[in-house]
């Protein structure tokens, strides 16, 4: 039987009312004659309990320690849906990371799954068990050590036993209906995606859209898994939500998919530094040791052999990099005349794989943003996105004209 | 090196302060020289939580998804545990069921261990670890899944792994000091015992002592387990709490070691039943197959081929057992005149293994009642053991004047 992969994050397993709701929306696609394999998040707030107690006990844990903690969350969804489903007459049967087994690297708290063997899942359905409901989120070590996945891990974890078990489709279901051309809480103008490519959804992610973790997108499109996201509190047809696959299902396509934001960045400057090989290494690996995220760069053209170095960053580690290249100035590992930092600026984007092939669309964005008065500090590219920063108070402004401007809220 | 067992119960992991407490106590086992093998139980009331919840999903649950589930907590008490031990310095790791494993056989939720392999946590031990918290309660069926041990599991897996591993001792932390001679509650003049045999344990469990499991006894027992109870709330020594041990190791005893009883006792009598061959085994089968808990059963002198049965059975079960007789009745199986129950009795018991060599026990003990006025209304003896069913306005009363006349207070 084809088998389909379903995955319930925290919110949507909530409660036990919720577990029935998420359970019958299982049961509906077992009726259509899939085998489904579900993956579960804890219970909202059962894992933050849990880091709780950890942090409270040892605040530099052992992260093996931590990992065999933190995933009793999920056994105890896993248990709870696959009784649920029991009583609703649909032979389930609940699997912890190590009796499936999910294989994964030793990294605690950040294992990285090297295989998931499907003997173990594939016998059962042979004898009858439709529903194998999985805890996300967990592995095992070579060790035979519980591990866990990080941020996103049951994200990750459903898309790689899709990817095991050549599923039809891995259906994310969420608190949201699925991805949007930007958020509609900025822009109300805002419209529900059918479909998003790959390439699109991991730019959105990285840019802050909190519907699907990078990882589990990277997997997706390495191993060509249907990803589709969709809401579990609204009744669901074959169509609902948004499917994230490869570009060439996507018939017809805005140049454009969506506009992204992040709020809370922040701009840094080193003026004048040596412009000389090295020095970008030197600055960033100074920066990267302090824990410091860098996200944009860019450096300015060189005049008598100094140049100004600028990055964003988010404001909450302003002061750790400040005090890091201090440091490093104070010690004699970097010459420059003066740190300037602005933590009252945002980010703006726009992803879109028609970029590619149509030309224009960064000028039409600065263009708009120009028009609306709005200054552009530092601009960085990729083949399928634009970002700009700007100052934070006109980021409301931005996404709502580039929306505009780029008929977002046109089919 | 040697190897210690030490228990935690419930009560005593209740939050991360008992449980730092608890580390101590261990940390100072360690600093003998011991190899310790920590059990614990899921921090107290979160074993009931998990319970609510499958209850409420599913009444009649899988008892393999109910396994699953509600072994979680004690998961997260060794994980726990073992981070507390690393904070103070004390190589130590978490094992739960399956990692050791602890096998037993696939009756779910009361399952019996068959095996616990000394392997694993003997290589870690030989590696440097210095302290093995198990997650109580659990093991790993053949098939794969995990099980849990039924009531007084947590117990029975400490004295399990002392066998297993040969254990100097098992020392078993709850929230009492140890075994008295009768509850403190009713006689002030109650005695902590310092030693007590396997036998009388035993006897006393059975009757309603809360401060062991029978089954743990048992074990204890059988594989030669010195066991010792103790408080986790007070300042240890190595003499402190009770030993529960071979009746050779200790020297001079009372006669009678302890009054046990049991409040809500409920006295119940088929009068005139046919006094043939299987009459009995007609009347518990039926009581047995109605999932009453018969314990004391007399049956009076015959009388022209009929005689009186009468057994006693806890209170709350004497609705169903009458259902039961009477249908019995109406069916044609069984015939007596009448049916009888009094659930106003107690049962008061005294247990000591010095009855064997000494007589006069019982006699010493009807004339105490006797003294006092109390009606015995039903007896029944073992080797070391002695119970009488009385009116339950008597219990204290009887109780008191039984620790006073063999004289427990004293050494």
């Amino acid at each position: 039987m084809p088998v389909l992969v379903m995955k319930f994050g925290g919110t949507s397993v909530a409660n036990l009312d919720r577990i029935r709701r998420a359970a019958k929306r299982v049961g509906v696609e077992v009726a259509k004659g899939y085998d489904v394999i579900v993956i579960v998040s804890a219970m909202s707030g059962e894992t933050n309990k849990l880091v709780g107690l950890v942090d409270d006990t040892s605040p530099l844990y052992d992260a093996r320690e931590y990992d065999a903690i933190v995933s009793s969350g999920e056994n105890v969804t896993a248990g709870l849906m696959a009784l649920t489903l029991q009583e609703m007459d649909v032979p389930a049967r609940s699997w912890q990371g190590w009796q499936v087994p999910l294989l994964t690297t030793s990294a605690h708290s950040q294992a990285r799954i090297e295989e998931i063997p499907t003997d173990n899942l594939n016998a059962k359905f042979g004898e009858g068990m439709r529903v194998a409901v999985v805890a996300g989120f967990q592995g095992l070590s070579p060790e035979g050590r519980i591990t866990t996945l990080g941020r996103g891990g049951s994200d990750t974890t459903a898309v790689a036993f899709a990817a095991a078990f050549g599923a039809e489709r891995c259906d994310i279901y969420t608190d949201v209906d699925g991805v949007y051309t930007t958020d509609p809480r900025i822009s109300p103008k805002a419209r529900k995606l059918d479909k998003i490519s790959f390439e699109e959804m991991l730019e959105l992610a990285s840019l802050g859209a909190k519907v699907l973790q990078t990882r589990s997108v990277e997997l997706a499109m390495r191993y060509k898994v249907k990803l589709r996201v969709l809401s579990s509190f609204e009744e669901q047809s074959d169509e609902a939500g948004t499917l994230v696959c490869d570009e060439e299902e996507i018939m017809e396509s805005n140049v454009v998919a969506g506009v992204a934001y992040s709020r809370d960045e922040a701009k840094m400057t080193l003026l004048s530094v040596a412009d000389r090989p090295g020095i970008a290494s030197i600055i960033f690996g100074c920066l990267s040791d302090a824990g410091v995220n860098v996200d944009m760069i860019v450096q300015n053209i060189s005049e008598d052999g100094r140049t100004d170095m600028t990055c964003s960053l988010p404001t909450d580690q302003v002061a750790r990099a400040k005090q890091a290249l201090e440091q490093l100035k104070t010690d004699g590992g970097l010459n420059y005349a003066e740190l300037v930092t602005d933590d009252g600026v945002a980010k703006v984007s726009v992803v879109g794989i028609g970029m590619r092939s149509q030309s224009g669309v960064a000028a039409k964005m600065f263009k708009v943003l120009s028009d609306e008065g709005v200054n552009i500090k530092v601009i960085t590219t990729s083949e399928i996105k634009i970002s700009v920063l700007i100052d934070r108070k006109y980021m409301e402004l931005a996404v709502q004209a580039l929306h505009d401007a780029f008929e977002l809220e046109k089919v």
